[in-house]
C-alpha cells in the first residue's frame, strides 16, 4: 500500500516535471529562452535568481495579448456606444460629423477624423457616469458584440500562447500586470476573468474622474478629459507610479511598448528580460509591423535584434493563435 | 506517542483561537467592532461575508499609521536634503528666502512662507533626480534623523496598535493598502519593512517624472512640477485608479480622509467599515483635532458620530501607542 502511494507520488511529480508549461509555443528559441530565464529566476542559488517580490512581470493589452486588428476593440466599443447613445439623444450628433459617423457605424470615417475627431468619440462614449456604469456597459457590450472579420467574442481573441506564459509566470511567484494604452476601466472589465489579472494589477490610459457624494452614495464620476496617457515612454513613468518596482520581465508588440522593454532590459546588474511579439502570420491572424497605423512596430524591432532581446515570429513560434481556431488544427 | 501529537495539536490551535489579535487596543467598542466586522467578512455563509478578492483595506499614513507632529515628517526629510544641497551648490538659496530659511532648519521660517513656499522645498528637495537615487537619499535619512521631540527614529513613531491592526487583516486575507497625502516614492521606502505594506499597495501624492534612455541605463526622472495631489476628493479618486475596486475597510484621522471614509462606508448593499482614529492622548502622543493646522479633523468627526462609525479614542482605546514606550509601562 505504501509503495504504491510512493509510486503514484513519484509517477505525479514526474508528471508534473515533464509536463510542457507552453504548449501552444513551438520548440525553439523564444520558447527556450522564457524556459531558461524562468528556471534560473527561481533557483536559489543561481546567479539569475530573483526574489518573489520582485517578480514584475508587464505586458501590453493590444496586440500583445488580444488582437488589435483591424482597429483597437476599444474603439469598436466607443463607436458602438454613440451609436446607441444617439438614439436616446440625437441632439448629441449635430454639429459634430465624428459622431454622426461614429453612430452609423461608418469606422472609415471616424478614423479619417484623426486623432481630435478619436478623442471627441471618447470623451462622448467614455465620460458623464459613474465608473461603475460604464463598467457595466463594457461587460453588456462584450457578451453581445462580435468581432468583424472572426465573427468571435472580443474577448475570445486573446493569444493561447500568452494566456499560458501567464499562467506559467504566476506559477512561478510572478506577479502579472497589464500595462496598456488602452483605458484602464476598459480591460479592467475582462481582465480577471480572461487573463486572471485583478483590477489592481492592470495600469491603463486614463481619463479624469470625480467623486460624487450624497446622504446614500459615493461613486466616481468619469470626465471628458484626459488624465494619462500610457504609451511610449508614458509606460515607464506608469510603472514606476502604480508599481514603484522595475520589472523584471515585459512583453510588448509595437513602437508603443518601446520604452518599457528598454526599462525592463536595461535593469543594471539584473539585466530582464524583453519579449517582443511580431506579427507574421496573415493566415491565422494578420501580418504587419513597420507603417501599420495600428500596432506599428519599427525602432523596438530594430533595438530587439541589436540587442538580443527575445522576437517571437507568430506564424513560426505558436503552435495555436487563438483557442477557438484549435479545432480546425 | 499519537494522542501526545493530538493533544499538542489542540492546545496549540486553542492557543491561536484565544491569542489576542490586538494586544495593544484596550477592550472596548472600537476593538470589538473591529473584530466583529473581521470575523463576519471570514465566515462563508454570513450575510457580511466578503470573497477574498474584494477585502481591500486602505490607510492615511500621516497621523493613522504613524505621527504626524509638530509637522509632516516628509517636511523634515525636504528641509535637512535642502540644508544638505544648499553645501553644495550654495547659489540655490539665492534670491529665495523661503529655500534659505530652509537650508537653516527654520521651520518657522519655511511654515510661514505658506503653500507656495512649501511647494518651493518640496520641488527642490524632491525632483532633478533619478527616482532611485531619491529612494536612497530617503533610505539614508531614515537611517540618521530624529524626531525633534521623541528623539527617535522617525519610522519608530509608527502606532503599535495599528500595526497589529494591519497584520490582523492580512491574517484575514484582506490586502492592505496606503493611500496617503504624503509623497508616494517617500513612502515606499520605508512601507514594506516597517508596515508590511509592498510598494505596489503605496498610493500618494506624487510629482511628474520623465523616463531618460542611453546605451546602458533607463531612468525614471522626478521633475518640479505636482502630478496628483492625493488629499480629500483626491484619495477615492486614486482609490479607484490605483486599485479599481471600492475598499471594504478604510482607516484615516483627518478631513484629509473624509472622502476616503464616505466612498468606503457607502459601499451600496455592502457598506464598509470606516475607522477614524481621534488624537486625544496630550501625554503620549498629542491631543488636536479641529482647528489644528496639521492633521485637523472636524467634518469627518461630525459625519462619523452621526453615522455610528468606529471613533477611536487614543487616549482610552490603546493600551500602547508607540513601541518605544512600551517598557515605560
Amino acid at each position: 500500500m505504501r509503495l504504491a502511494i510512493l509510486i503514484f507520488a513519484f509517477a505525479f511529480s514526474m508528471g508534473a516535471a515533464l509536463a510542457d508549461p507552453l504548449p501552444s509555443w513551438r520548440d525553439g528559441e523564444a520558447k527556450s529562452n522564457i524556459l531558461s530565464f524562468v528556471r534560473e529566476a527561481v533557483q536559489p542559488g543561481n546567479p539569475a535568481y530573483i526574489v518573489p517580490a520582485e517578480r514584475i512581470a508587464v505586458f501590453d493589452n493590444d496586440g500583445t495579448l488580444w488582437a488589435e486588428q483591424p482597429f483597437y476593440f476599444q474603439l469598436a466599443y466607443a463607436i458602438d456606444r454613440v451609436g446607441e447613445m444617439a438614439k436616446n439623444n440625437p441632439d448629441m450628433l449635430a454639429q459634430n460629423p465624428v459622431l454622426e459617423a461614429a453612430a452609423e457605424g461608418d469606422m472609415q470615417g471616424v478614423l479619417a477624423s484623426g486623432h481630435d475627431g478619436l478623442l471627441d468619440v471618447i470623451a462622448a462614449s467614455h465620460s458623464g457616469m459613474t465608473t461603475g456604469d460604464f463598467k457595466q456597459s463594457v461587460g453588456e457590450w462584450l457578451a453581445s458584440a462580435r468581432h468583424p472579420t472572426s465573427g468571435q467574442r472580443y474577448h475570445q481573441m486573446v493569444y493561447q500562447p500568452m494566456i499560458e506564459l501567464l499562467v506559467y509566470l504566476r506559477d512561478n511567484d510572478f506577479k502579472t500586470y497589464i500595462v496598456s494604452g488602452g483605458g484602464i476601466d476598459f480591460i479592467r472589465v475582462f481582465s480577471e476573468q480572461v487573463y486572471g489579472i485583478p483590477p489592481e494589477q492592470v495600469i491603463g490610459s486614463s481619463i479624469r474622474s470625480e467623486f460624487q457624494v450624497t446622504e446614500t452614495t459615493a461613486e466616481t464620476v468619469k470626465l471628458p478629459e484626459l488624465f494619462f496617457y500610457d504609451d511610449k515612454a508614458g509606460k515607464p513613468v506608469a510603472i514606476n507610479h502604480h508599481i514603484g518596482r522595475r520589472p523584471v520581465f515585459a512583453g510588448g508588440n509595437s513602437d508603443g511598448d518601446h520604452q518599457m522593454l528598454q526599462y525592463t532590459d536595461r535593469g543594471g546588474d539584473r539585466p530582464g528580460f524583453a519579449l517582443l511579439i511580431h506579427h507574421t502570420d496573415a493566415e491565422r491572424e494578420w501580418a504587419y509591423d513597420k507603417g501599420s497605423t495600428i500596432g506599428g512596430l519599427d525602432n523596438a524591432l530594430t533595438e530587439a535584434r541589436e540587442r538580443g532581446w527575445t522576437v517571437v515570429d507568430m506564424k513560426n513560434d505558436w503552435r495555436t493563435v487563438f483557442s477557438f481556431q484549435l479545432g480546425a488544427q
